[in-house]
C-alpha cells in the first residue's frame, strides 16, 4: 500500500499527453488508466501517443476517453504500443516534437519507460519548457530513485513459475540447470528470483565471479551431500551468450548442465496485484505533479512512499542494492 | 527487496523450535525453511513441531535437518501443519508447554502465524522466561507493527486472478458481481485487490457503507452509461452471509447482483516471490534477533526495512491504513 | 487432434451470422473467430449478433472483417456477448427474427450455445427455413451427441486449480472439505476434476448418494488410518444450497466440513489448449456444412472425429457416460 | 473420458515393479499412483524402481505403500525419478537386470516413457520372459499407437501460456517472433500450439519450408495490411540452432525477428486434468491387462478408447498426423 503526497493543484492544463517508450513492461496499461482518468475526471484531455518518441514526431495520437482505457488494468503490453526512438535523441527531433505537442494543444506529458525514455524526457523538458514527469516503467527495476519498477513484480513471478517447472525436471533427472534470466546489466531480477525459487547459486553482474570459483562451489556442494540437481539462476549481463559459455566451462569441472534462456516470455503476462497498484497509484500520483507545477520529475517509491526526484538524478546515477544478495548466500544450504 | 538489520550475536543455544499456528498462509514454509537453515548454519539444533502450540503441548515434534526443508519453497500450506489451539489459552497448558520444551533442551522458539498465535506466544514468553520471536503470518494483513504480512500478496494475487476470470462473464452477460474476499474485520485484500481489478465499488468493514448508498451510487453509474457489467468487491466482514444479504437488498433498486464468495482458495497455492523473499528475509531476522538477545517481538516490515516490534504493541493495537481505499474511489470513473 | 469432414461445398451465401447465447464458456472467441475467417475467406460476409438470440430480434449486429477477430483467440468469455433470451422461445418472435435476417441479407447462422441455445436455434430454422448450424458452447459439458463441449476442459482445469489451492489448507489443517463445482443437473465437471485432484469422494446428480452412505465411508476412511483432511467434490446438482447442507448433516457423523462453492470463477479464463483446437475445428466445420447444404445440425466430437447431429436428437437426449465415476472410486484408496 | 476396457484377471502376481524413463513428462506421477493402488487394492505387492532402468540395473527400488503416492498427482515430475539408461541397450544388463527382479520377486513390470522406454521394454520382455506392460509417457506425442501421450496436453499448454505472455510484446512492439517449442522430430506440439495462439506459421519437420517461401509469405502478409506483429511457431527439430539460423536468413527479406527457445520449461508444471486422468486411466489398465495375461503391449487411446498396441508396433512405425496443419494454415487470416 502506498502513501500518496498530498499535493495543492495550483494550476491546470487543457490537454496533456501520455506515452509509452522503450521495452513493454507489464501494468504500463494500468499507469495509462491511472493517468488518463485521474485527469479526465478534472477537466483536462488526454491523448495518447502511440509507440513512445516515435509517435510524437510523426503526430501519432488520438484523444483517450475514459472507456478507451476501460478493461486494460489485466492485460500485459501497452495499449499504446512502445518503440525505442534513435531519432529523438537528436536535439532538432526534440524540437519537432515540441512543435507537434503545441499544435495539438497538449501542454504537458507523462512518460512511461526505462532509463532511454526518462533521458529523452528530462532533454526534451528541459530545451522545450513543456512539463514533464516520468514514471519508472521496466522489468529490470533498474532505474535510479525507486525502490520498484513498474513490471518488475510480474516479470520476477513469471521467472519464478517457469524455473519452479524447470525444478521438477532438475530433480526428476538429477540434474543442473542454469537458467538465465532478464535484467541488462543489473541483477534484480536474478537475485529476487534466485532467493524465491532458493537457488544453489546466483551469478549477477555487480558480483562478477570467475568460473573456477563458480566450479569449487559446485564440486564442493556435491562433496557435501547435496544432490546433484539444482538450480544456477544467471541475469543476463551485458553480453549475450554468458549462460551458453559458461555451461560449456563448467564440463572441465565434471558438471553437466543444460542452459535455459527464459527470455521475452518475462516481458508480458498480466499484471501482479503489486504491479497494478503500484502502476495505478504512480498514474494518479504524476497527474497530481503536474496539477503542483512540478516538471523535469520521476515519480519514485521510498519503501510506502509515492515521492518525486530529480530526472537529472535517474540519469545520472546508477542503481545497486547489495543486500539481498548476501541473503542468497545464506540460504541455499 | 528488504534490509534485514545487521546484528551482533551475544548468545547461542543448543536447540531452538519453530511451529506455524492458526489459519495456514502461502510463504510459511518458505519461512520455516529460512529459520531452519539459518539455524543449522550456526550449529543450532532445530525442531519443528506441528500443529502448532497443539503438538507443543502434545510432544509432537521432530528434529529438522537441512534436507527436510528442500524443495519447499514453493510450495503453499505449511509441512509443519497449523492449527488453532484453544487450549493455549489457559495458563496451566502454557505451562505445560515449557515444560516439554525444557524436557527436549529446546532453549527458545520461533512462532509463525497471526494475532492468536502471537497473543500465545506473548504470554508463554512472559510467563516461562523461554525467549521467543513471532512472525506475521496471515494473509490478511490485519496484524498492528507491520506492512505486509506472510502470505498476503499471494491471497491478494489469488483473489485478483478469480476476479480476472468473473469479469469475463461479467462483461459477456452485462452482468454485476458481488465478490466476496476475504479478511475477517479487515478490509486489506478487499482494497488492494478491488484497485488491481478496477472495481466498480469497494466495501470493506473499516468504511461501512449503507445500502440506499450503493445502490444509488449504482443507479447513477448506470445513468451515466457506464455500462451493466460491474465487479463490488466486498469484504468478508465479522458476520458471514453479508454478501448474499446484500445482493438481496440491491434488488430493490433494480439491480440484479451474482454473488461469488471466493472462500479457501485466497489461503492455498505456491506463494508468491514477494511472500518467499519476505518470509525468507523474516525467518533469519527471527533467528538473529534471538541470538541477539532479543524475545517478545514480532519481526515487522516497514517499507524496506525489517524491525522488531514489541509483542505486547502487537496483541494491542489495531491495524488500519486509510489510505488506498481513496484511490480506489478516485479510479473506476 | 480432431479429422474435420472433407465436405464439398455445394452452395454459398452472400452473408451468414454468428451468435453466442446462454451461459458464456471459454474458447467461444475462438470458435467465432473461426468462423468469421472461413467464411470472410471464401468472399462469405459474416455478421456478428450481439447478446445471442436477443440482438436477433432487435437488430443488434454488426458486419464482422478479419482483424475484428485478431488476438482473441487467448481471451475468455464472448466478445459478441451472451444472454438467456425468454422470447425466443415464442414463435412470433422467432418469426420476427427470420425477417430481420432477410432484411439484413444474412442467409444462414451459426449459433453457439448449450441446450436452450441450440433448442432455439432448432425451431427458427424449422419454421424460417434459414440454415442454421450449432456449436455446442458449455462448461457443464452435458450436451448430447458430443464428447466434448467448448469451454469443458477450461472449466475443468480451473476448478483442479482451485482445488490444488484448498488442498494446502486442507492437508496443513487436517480437515475435510466439500467443494461445489459447476454442471446443472450434470456430473461431468465434478468426475473429471475428482478424479484428477484425487479426491476422496465425487457426489453426483446421476449417481444420488445418501448421506448415511457418505458419513459411513468417511467413518471407515477415517478408521482406516487415511488422516483426517480430505477433498468431497460435489456436483451443484439442480437445486442450490445442496452442498451447504450436507455439511451440516455431517456433523452427525463427526465430520467437521467447510464448504467452498467455486462458482462463476469456473466460466471465465484464458481458455486451453484443447478448447482453443476444438473450438477452432468447430467453427470451420460449421462454415464447411452450411456450404455443403446442411442444416439444422450440431457438430459434435466422436473421439477424433468431427460430425453432425441432428439438432432434434440434441435437444431429445439426456448425455450420460457413467465410465469414469467407476475410475473414480478405485484410485481414492 | 476414457472408457476403460472389461478384462477378465486369469492370474495374479506377488509383486510387480513400475518404473518411468527418458525424459520425464507431466503426469507421470498420476500414472505411478495409479499403477501402485490398483495393485495394492487388489493384494500385489508393488516396488518403485528409482531412476528408470538404471535403478533395474542397480537395485536402487523400493516397496511402495498407498500414502507413498498421497498427494502426487498434481505435481510434475516423478517421484520414481528418470534417466535416459544407454547400459539397458546391452543384452547382458538386460539379463542382470531380469536377475534383479527376480531376485526381489518381481514377477511384472510397468514401464512408462518414450521410444526408448518402450524399445528397452521390448527387447526386455521378450529375453526374460517377465510380463512388461508400457505407457506412453513424452511431452513430444511422437509415440505410434496412441493419439496423446501422458505430458502432452500439459506441455501444449505451458507452451501457449509462455505465447500468450510474448504476444503482448509483440503487439506492443509490432514485432515478429520465432518461438521455438519442443518435439524432436516432431511437429505434433507446434502445430496444436501454433492453432491455440493464431501463430502466423507453423513450421514443422514433416512439412520442410524453404527458407524462400517463409520470407514471401511473411513479405505478402506485410503487403495485405496484416500488421507487423506475429508469432512463427518452430518445432525444434532435429538439429539444435534452426530457429536461431532461420532469424538470421530472414534479414534478407527485411524482417527482424526475435528468438525465443522456449526449452525445459515446457517438461515440467502440475499436470493438466487432461494429463492426470488420462494417466490415471492407463495406470489402471496396464495393471488390468497384465492381470489379463498380457504383454508386450502398451496401452494407447484411440479416440475414448483405451487399447492394447504390441511394442513391437510401437517402436517399428512413425507417428504422423497430417491434419492439424492444413487447419493451421487455414485460420491464420
Amino acid at each position: 500500500m502506498y502513501s500518496l503526497p498530498e499535493l495543492e493543484a495550483v494550476r491546470t492544463f487543457d490537454a496533456i499527453g501520455v506515452l509509452t517508450s522503450g521495452g513493454d513492461a507489464p501494468a504500463m496499461n494500468a499507469a495509462i488508466r491511472a493517468v488518463v482518468r485521474t485527469a479526465l475526471n478534472i477537466g483536462i484531455k488526454v491523448y495518447g501517443i502511440h509507440r513512445g518518441y516515435s509517435g510524437l514526431i510523426t503526430d501519432d495520437m488520438r484523444r483517450m476517453s475514459s472507456s478507451s482505457v476501460s478493461n486494460i488494468i489485466q492485460r500485459g503490453g501497452t495499449i499504446l504500443k512502445s518503440d525505442r526512438c534513435e531519432a529523438f535523441k537528436e536535439a532538432p527531433t526534440r524540437r519537432r516534437a515540441a512543435e507537434i505537442l503545441k499544435q495539438n494543444g497538449i501542454q504537458a506529458l507523462v512518460a512511461i519507460g526505462g532509463d532511454g525514455t526518462l533521458t529523452g524526457a528530462h532533454l526534451f523538458t528541459e530545451e522545450s519548457g513543456i512539463p514533464v514527469v516520468g514514471l519508472p516503467g521496466s522489468i529490470d527495476n533498474d532505474i535510479y530513485g525507486t525502490d520498484d519498477s513498474i513490471g518488475f513484480d510480474t516479470a520476477v513471478n513469471t521467472a519464478i513459475g517457469a524455473i519452479d517447472r524447470i525444478r521438477d525436471t532438475a530433480l526428476s533427472h538429477e540434474r543442473l540447470f542454469l537458467v538465465e534470466v532478464m535484467g541488462r546489466n543489473s541483477g534484480f531480477i536474478a537475485t529476487q528470483v534466485g532467493i524465491a525459487c532458493g537457488a544453489e547459486m546466483i551469478l549477477i553482474p555487480e558480483h562478477p565471479t570467475v568460473v573456477e570459483s563458480i566450479g569449487y562451489t559446485l564440486v564442493s556442494n556435491r562433496k557435501a551431500g547435496r544432490g546433484s540437481s539444482g538450480i544456477i539462476v544467471v541475469a543476463e549481463g551485458p553480453e549475450p551468450g554468458l549462460t551458453g559459455r559458461l555451461a560449456d566451462q563448467l564440463r572441465f569441472f565434471g558438471e553437466e548442465a543444460r542452459v535455459c534462456i527464459l527470455g521475452h516470455i518475462q516481458r508480458g503476462g498480466s499484471p501482479t496485484g503489486h504491479d497494478r497498484v503500484l502502476a495505478s497509484c504512480m498514474g494518479i500520483t504524476a497527474v497530481n505533479y503536474l496539477l503542483a507545477d512540478y516538471s523535469d520529475i520521476m515519480i519514485g517509491s521510498d519503501g510506502r512512499q509515492l515521492m518525486p526526484v530529480p530526472l537529472q538524478d535517474v540519469i545520472k546515477y546508477r542503481k545497486h542494492d547489495p543486500r539481498l544478495y548476501k541473503i542468497a548466500l545464506q540460504l541455499h544450504k
